[in-house]
């Protein structure tokens, strides 16, 4: 990689890049990264310049190859501050490193802020997208082991029907699934500016060339290529146009709200006692208060799930909103909005793989809550057991209402035996069903769960697939939080 | 103070409906629409169980499908207020008018009214699709009619380099190809949540075919099928995760941005008198005011754009906020947000295709602007044709900067003749370039647009592709406006 | 495909209204309500203009008096669709019911049309206001209801340290008091925009009064008082600025703040079965499922603050895109956002009404989360206490960490007598604590809810002030929800 | 000041802190700034627990005072990657440099850093409205400068009636007014949370006070007043409630409207040619293109508007989620939301007061348009006079109808000499004007601005007003842009 000195800055860093992201996003997004890509950039247009028939040695560009490693931020601001234009700052930097002057021929500097930028957004997108595989990855390997475990699902956050914690996981990687199709999509047809000049009409490269559109066209062909892209606009002006930040960002959001919403039930659980994160099987927790184990990181990828919501908003408010063929309004917004939405995407997903890697479920606590739950959730089954056992089909209702009833109270009211429905039914002659026979219904715990388990195993199928069309995600491991 | 009598009714209608949204697209989200959606729903699922086994008589299901259609509202009100549940209301209204009870058998309210709203989902972004076809067409055909003429782009709304008018518009029109790729994919990928019970284990289902999880799936096969759905959830709870609300909403406002974008560049465009809208060659303003004609259309396509930004922020808020297997603290927000986002886009295609008919140029005070302008942007070709005609580079250099600087101050003190840079130079011997000799290069219009006319071929190409695929883009006429 | 019939009307009612939004806010807001509001408006004009000496007859304005109340929007519709011009509408239908022309004299529609929408949002204001303390007087009273009840206090949504439930009400009660402030503050300094013609200046009213700046200056005053206002904007364009509508937009979303925060709390605890809303003591539930009763009022009022947040979108849409002297881009948006934010507030406010006046509060389930959590979060309580009754405090501390670990481990794996901590803490000689001591130690509950208390009877005194300037508050009845 | 050693960073600094912001405003965010705000608020609070009875000895206060500017980022930073509590690592660094352990007693971490943060953000408030104020006084200063240059008003962006550009400026600093009453009192009622304790009960000051409530109370007011507070909260949780933030954020984005709005308008301006930002009288443009002028600090101001909103629907999603007595979901929004809204708003006050300082307004071109328009906007004056001078009403009125019509095309169509209104008037006999007198009549620009130049001068005295409050506005200089 390459190596610089960081520039004297107002001692403020980017809080999300400094304290959340990952290396390789911050490589991304770098001031150093960013001077690499643009150099890349020229080069890659000097030497198709070249090969369409521009008189570019071929040792300028070999000259300009082996000095493109030497990024010193000093004496480019140092430049800038003389030029007061950034561009030219940077020009001139490479041209005197190189001594050679046949960089950004025929370009404005659009021609290469833009594409230098998309590509910046390509990568970032396609780092995104192996991290999002990774975490389906984690996501099935703990769906799978908790394929079957029981539990007491909820709604309105009141218990509803059984269900397994496992499909609990596969329910919300499915969520992602979803944002991830839409980013694979976005990925595959994203189209870059390509070499436009001032209006969108190639005008200078047209001049340079000497009208023949022809060797524009290929030009930029073979530029585009060697960048990356699949696809280009051809009718652009200045700018490529916003709204496809605006699919970009949203996509981020989009990325982020599974393990937003599946945190956010870690939080849920962890209130009951019955999971917690970041609390290992044999683990102790803080002298003073062993009992207490936050949940501060599922609690943070809930913080940026609404951070991206910001960035949506300021994507919002560029998409839309160019004058004629452009204007630099969105300048100093793409500056913080663009970098610091996939901060918050890889600082979320960062977060949310430790989430996994670490969560602690507690079975022992869910088959009580299971026990205390099961009974009233069971009603109908209990009906038809006690019919089939022999009681009246109405006389047995009634006799479930009564005990469903009492026991519900009596939670309400502090406990006490009564609590216990499986108790009360058991002893409740009218039912025909002992104590043995009633537990025994409710131990058939598979009955209850449906297809909960089979639903496992079909998301997991999708992340195999998944996780084969994207191997990288399989190395992709969590750095240490802070 | 003034006082009123409060009417019975609320008498306060959808503005965005009611105002500016389309028959078609109000048919879709209306009462009586929604209705019959849920019994062609019911109906459906009544011939799937019955083809799988379970006891529901044929005559039965014709007694259903001979009154679907008669949707009696206030009935269906009325039920409501006695018991209180909306999906009861209406499962009895058709109970009542079938006068039989087979309907909603193993379904939770979740199984109709997810489903149903998805349907409405689904046919509002098919015609949202054809409506932006419809839109691209207008463009295409506005884009070749102007596809050469020559007007002063402009970057940070000032003058920069010449582009045509038609490309201006192809420019947007790509824009907007970018939104209608996505549309699409959306579309083809759409998934729907099915037959999955009260938390997503398919239990009811389950219980009702004796646990045959085979029959279960053809039947929820069948019925996804019927309603036309490619794509289906296989893991979720209660209800579908809401983060595809937010892909469909963000998909609205981004393919609302192309519009945007060319509206304001219309309103610009007004504003120095160079075209107007709603005003066609030979028709004629306000004896008043008859120069007064103002861009409402183009301003309220803009209005529109910054609803869709609020629902947005709405979709936002529910995406990633699924507790558990889900609640309904999402409900009023659905029903505020999905049918008003989709009235603002058809509202704004509308609008919009109305503005691209009724739009009108003004090519002669165009050619003032361009004469007024094009001296300037064309300074460099000047040069180098005075240095064929024979003069010194840098003396030409010299005159042309000297000429350019008196002729824009003298713009800027109020005119005179001093404006006129064409004068300047054609009186300046050092230039050895005549008048006639200077208009002549500057009346080389095709020389300075570049591969603007070009681009708009290949933008006009792709959108006859479109109008291949989606035919019924041809007949859409926008609606009268208010 | 399924197929329906369109219904003449659209019959698509705005929501908000329709089903959540009080009668009193409808009247603000409904056709008929904004036309009365305009024609007492019309009518000060003229009262105004007469008295300062422009020639109208004292019998013109009896006549138009006679029939202010009149409305017939269809009528008024009917002229709409020959006219195309809504104000013109409503002039003529005004001017034909009292056959006089003396209406909208030296007026643009901007004189009328902005100053009643401030009217409207004044008084709208003003109701929300009144709603508001009557929110804040139902918590009051809830929490001097429970003002010592002690209850297990979370962070993190897990066991913090105790606090009691009407602490917990009152300081959500106080997040409300700072939004009323803030409310207050608005309505306080609420400016209006008043006469000032097309552009701001005045130019029509004076000429109709000969050029007398001082006549327009009093018409102005008069028009103003009478409406109601206390402040009036001196310099205005066509509009008054948007950045004012953001202002109350965003008043109105800081207002439902505190409410969505103590929804989202008795959704939490209702989870751990500590209360519930919607039902009363003695109440029973549905016999299917006597134990599940769902927070539905607490989750929608979730659901209003998240469509608040869409509305505060689009007001930042508008604020700071004022072109010139102004257009009308903002005019969609302010039709749907002004009304819609304020039923959503308000149907906010009577839901959450509802939620206070209904929630059920189960001491007892308390009383058993207290017992199981009081012990750890007393630790250092317990501690001091064993030291002061003779056991070392290395040795004490110890022995607490020691059982705190067990008892929670134990409550991980599902319980039994180890969960027991008091039982741990008892039989431990080393601490010297026998269990009624313990249990007399952890009863004195007041000890341990620290100033809760004291805060709760601050927040009630804070609330009495309140009621004294807001009587209207103390007859705030909620209406029956759907 | 304080000084101190940068830590080792990413490299990828805060954009709109390096770029953009003020000196003044990073003081207030920067980590030693936030620092030294802690250390003052430990030794704020030991002098009180010292003066009320706490065993604290004066000297080791002075301990404290004598080191508390020895501020050593890197040294706390490797303190917090040992102990991994960044609250604990300042703690240590502090007793360290002290050599005593005084501090803290008896508080939480949510003791120091709320209130802390709550003091970053009410000087950061006090900061704004001086610079807010600054810029009023530079808007006045310029409305006087054109308190009667009469320019072509436009609404829809097309001319409408004459103002002023004194009055256009004084419009938007009204709106400013608007924004800077509500941030003063936000500033004046700005509750501080306070010393509470974790859970808002005080219950850890209470033991430290062996359960003295007035001490504790005592002991809170000093603290408060010492920082400057005018208001504290009773009763909250760990935090203070996030709407309170999210009124904070809201007022910021409030102050920036005006300044947007203004800045449009130059740009819109600019594009007509009537003025110019960052060019002054004598200047000289590049060579290249001598008559672009960009309005880039413009079109900067509009970009910071659109950040703000960004942060302001980060805001939304904080405000009313909170759970229970508070959890730390808001933790990563809020590090990134606060400074980031701060240092936008100061970027864009910064930008649009050197903007205001700039701009250069082309009198001549202005009246050029004036010339062009004034004709059009004047026609009910034209025909009064010539109804005056003797002509048949109905005569002049058909006679102006079809000149207006007629230049208004030729307009249109290009030009030429019938686009001169005056000319074909004068040349009409039926109307008796002669082109002196038309002149004379359309050179009374005092009768056609109205009110403009008293509305100016309203403004500038409400200016002054605020002046005479704000003195310290009178210093603020802007720093030089990059």
């Amino acid at each position: 990689m390459v190596k610089t000195k960081v520039t004297k800055t107002s001692g403020i860093s980017n809080v999300l890049a400094d304290r959340y992201a990952s290396p390789e996003m911050k490589a991304i997004w770098s001031p150093v990264g960013r001077i690499g890509l643009e150099r890349d950039y020229w080069i890659a247009v000097m030497k198709g310049q070249r090969d369409l028939g521009l008189k570019i040695p071929a040792v300028a560009i070999q000259d300009y190859e082996s000095v493109k490693e030497k990024i010193d931020l000093e004496s480019i601001d140092k430049r800038e501050r003389v030029l007061l234009h950034d561009v030219k700052a940077r020009i001139e930097e490479f041209n005197g490193l190189a001594k050679r002057e046949f960089i950004h021929l025929g370009l404005t500097s659009r021609d290469l802020t833009e594409n230098v930028e998309q590509l910046q957004v390509l990568r970032a997108l396609q780092l995104v997208r192996v991290k999002a595989v990774a975490a389906l990855a984690k996501m099935a390997e703990r769906a799978k082991e908790y394929r079957t475990l029981m539990i007491t699902g909820r709604t309105h956050n009141v218990p509803a029907q059984p269900t397994t914690f496992g499909k609990r996981i596969s329910m919300v990687g499915e969520e992602l699934l979803v944002a991830l199709d839409r980013l694979e999509n976005l990925i595959e047809r994203y189209p870059v500016r390509g070499l436009k000049g001032a209006v969108g009409t190639q005008l200078d490269q047209l001049t340079l060339f000497g009208g023949d559109a022809e060797k524009v066209e290929q030009l930029e062909k073979r530029v585009i290529k060697h960048l990356g892209f699949k696809a280009v606009f051809q009718n652009v002006g200045q700018v490529y146009p916003r709204s496809l930040d605006f699919d970009t960002v949203t996509a981020l959001s989009q990325t982020g709200a599974a393990a937003d919403s599946l945190s956010t039930t870690i939080r849920l659980m962890a209130g009951l006692g019955l999971m917690t994160e970041g609390f290992r099987k044999g683990q102790v927790g803080s002298s003073a208060m062993p009992h207490k184990v936050n949940c501060r990181n599922s609690e943070r990828v809930h913080g940026f799930s609404t951070i991206l919501t910001g960035y949506v908003t300021m994507a919002s408010g560029l998409s839309g909103d160019q004058w004629n063929e452009g204007d630099v309004s969105c300048s100093v917004v793409r500056r913080v909005m663009l970098p610091d939405a996939f901060f918050a995407i890889d600082g979320l997903l960062e977060t949310f793989l430790t989430v996994l890697e670490q969560l602690a479920v507690f079975p022992a606590a869910i088959q009580n809550e299971n026990n205390k739950q099961l009974p009233f959730l069971a009603s109908t089954t209990i009906l038809m057991e006690a019919v089939k056992a022999g009681a009246g089909r109405e006389t047995a209702h009634a006799a479930i209402k009564e005990h469903a009833l009492t026991a519900s109270n009596a939670m309400r009211e502090g406990g006490g035996e009564k609590c216990d429905l499986i108790g009360l039914l058991a002893e409740d002659v009218r039912l025909k069903l002992p104590r043995h026979k009633l537990e025994s219904i409710l131990g058939e715990s598979k009955r209850f769960v449906g297809s909960a388990p089979a639903q496992v195993d079909a998301f997991c199928k999708k992340v195999t697939e998944w996780l084969k069309r994207v191997p990288a995600a399989r190395k992709v491991k969590p750095g240490k939080l802070l």
